[in-house]
């Protein structure tokens, strides 16, 4: 089950930017779990990487090929991460590359490869090239809803996202999905991401603001700590629309960044809303701190904390246990004394304790809601920073004994 | 249900210590749940404590206690942790001790009050109190395992343990109990422990073998990286077997330390043995580390996966996870193509990737055994640590979400 309503807006194309999806019968015949982007020539691109050591074949690549020079198409599978698999996995994601730059008549790295799924098993790639003419004849630019679907895994539910503003007459579009749920985490952990814009970015900013974004979205969502060998958001700017976004023009780009940063917060809490047997979605907001360690230190601590997240999990207003991992946060000198807990506006905790003004039933009624905000006011500073993660379930449990991911 | 056989070793009385156990009926009437510990005069005393900057109140008062002198009585009540209470919960600990001097004819600071229970609510002083003449009637030498059962809370089983060893014709005795499950990780969380030895040794040089002890067993544990506020390990030498213990004479302090070292081993080991819905007792090895701290990212970041954690639990030998860990612990310029990982004796990972000689055979023949080692060969230096966990089950969520510690 997922957190809140499953409904998504209309995913408006982006000129410059065509999807195929195919079925490579990778785990299930029948399912789609091939998806091709296609990037018109002179777009530029932009990607954020896994910080895991252990980064899958697939993430090296791309990120060489990123590297080097014009991107014209995106290759997603799901069902094989081609992780941990050494130098045959690199030799398998290079086949993918090369298959579909003869399909295309592109270099090699003109492609970028993205595989999610099980780790370990050796990457179908014969079945991976057998789909590509079928994704390549399905190339259209009002294909989002169906690239949401082709690239979900444990997912229940797409995730998509869109944004517009208009600037000297001319509107400009960004248009998102992404997938994600178990081994959530900063860092990128096992998600895929991936945002086209009819905006022309230079490459370098583009990078620059994908990154800002990322920090504050992608990189401040958990769901139980563990970080993936494979994820990767990739921003993608067509030029299409005609509007060139540069930082010396402030208004436009105040106006593009900050629709940048909320179609990827929305894609990045999609992921923590599906988060694996979430049943609640949870904010954890540290305010008044003395830095963005700091602040993170204790968000963290509380979110990944298996006492904090079943007691939500079982609705349950146990501020002793979010106290307790205020503690144990490591902030050097922390004032007992001064700091304040809250959920949703419910003061729990001051002076040390149980908030005086506190009763049972004031936190039930926080607990009892499926959105919930853990509001931490450390006293200390001016920083803010906020998390978003889930409960812990039974669900969870089960799902990750059963599923080998 | 806890991993293991349960039983007990004969648990030798450790002459100069007396121990009795009462019912004050806090949570439940007639439940055992206060228990009171006599010293002998001239007996030296140690203690470690939760580093948690929430400490409860009755650890405030211990470590002030202990370092004003000589301690007496150690006073233990379950059902409540007096922790989160704020300046009433001091003044209750403080209630506790002066009647444990009034009834004693000792200072207040001769007594250090242990509580654990549910965070938060304050301390039924009185039933407490009431509870004391019983508890002292009882005093006798040979009550470790009432002491043993009085300490448990969430504990399916009493934790002890005991250790002889003879020197120049005397026999030196160290007994011991602890209790803990859930909340339990480095710094002494949700853990009391008790152990006591018939050994004379001065104060500061049974403060370092203690501290010595506890970062290699008590802190090397966790179950589910939560850290209570209320944790304490506290270590009374008597003197009365007649045998004095100083670091100048070798022989005698390596048999002592190392009778000391696996004592308190074996009832931190307990603990995790007893973790809270445990149904695999796992020990993560780092061998060939470059540092301690390395050494011990690597190993907690494995032991805190809940990934990992849920495998284990569903007996699933999935590498691809435990390579994740390893990739995403921070250690810089890791040579992915150079370590190994092992389930027991089998190699899971080598060069980057799945070993060539695993098969799924080997490995879920590990997996379906109750005890495992996941051994992980950095290959960079010589430093090798070891930490105890659990596995991540259905009946954890349960217990957790049913009971309000």
């Amino acid at each position: 089950m997922a957190v809140g309503p499953d409904t998504l807006p209309e995913l408006k194309p982006v000129e410059g930017f065509r999807i195929g999806v195919a079925s490579a019968g990778i785990k299930k015949p029948g399912r789609r779990d091939v998806v091709l982007m296609e990037l018109c020539e002179g777009a530029s691109v932009a990607g954020v990487f896994t910080k895991n050591a252990f980064c899958a074949a697939p993430v090296t690549l791309s990120k060489k090929h990123l590297a080097a020079g014009p991107v014209r198409y995106l290759l997603v599978n799901t069902g094989n991460a081609n992780a941990g698999t050494g130098e045959k996995g690199m030799a398998d994601a290079i086949r993918c590359c090369d298959a579909v730059a003869a399909k295309t008549g592109v270099d090699r790295e003109a492609v970028l490869p993205f595989s999610t799924g099980v780790i370990g098993e050796p990457l179908p790639v014969d079945k991976i090239v057998s789909a590509l003419d079928a994704a390549k004849a399905d190339l259209n630019e009002e294909n989002w809803l169906n690239a949401a679907h082709g690239i979900m895994t444990t997912d229940t539910r797409a995730k998509a996202a869109c944004e517009q503003f208009e600037y000297q007459g001319k509107t400009v579009t960004l248009t998102g999905i992404s997938k994600g749920a178990g081994m959530i985490m900063p860092n990128m952990a096992t998600m895929l991401g991936y945002v086209a814009t009819d905006a022309a970015v230079e490459q370098s900013q583009l990078q620059q603001w994908l990154s800002e974004a990322a920090d504050r979205s992608f990189n401040r969502i958990t769901i139980d700590g563990d970080t993936s060998t494979n994820d990767s958001c990739i921003l993608v700017a067509t030029g299409r629309s005609g509007v060139q976004v540069a930082a010396d023009n402030v208004e436009l780009s105040e106006l593009f960044v900050s629709a940048l940063n909320r179609i990827m917060l929305t894609l990045a809490q999609a992921i923590v809303r599906d988060g694996e047997g979430a049943t609640k979605f949870v904010e954890v907001r540290v305010e008044q701190a003395a830095s963005v360690d700091e602040a993170l230190q204790v968000a963290y601590t509380i979110a990944h904390s298996p006492l904090v997240k079943t007691a939500l999990y079982a609705s349950d207003p146990n501020w002793g246990r979010i106290l307790a991992c205020v503690g144990r946060a490591g902030v050097e000198n922390l004032d007992l004394d001064a700091l304040e807990i809250y959920l949703n506006d419910v003061c729990i905790v001051e002076k040390g304790g149980r908030a005086v003004s506190y009763t049972e039933e004031q936190g039930q009624k926080v607990m009892d809601g499926e959105e919930i905000l853990i509001h931490v006011v450390l006293k200390r500073g001016d920083v803010r920073e906020s998390v978003w993660t889930t409960d812990l379930s039974t669900e969870y449990v089960h799902i990750n004994a059963d599923y080998r991911s």
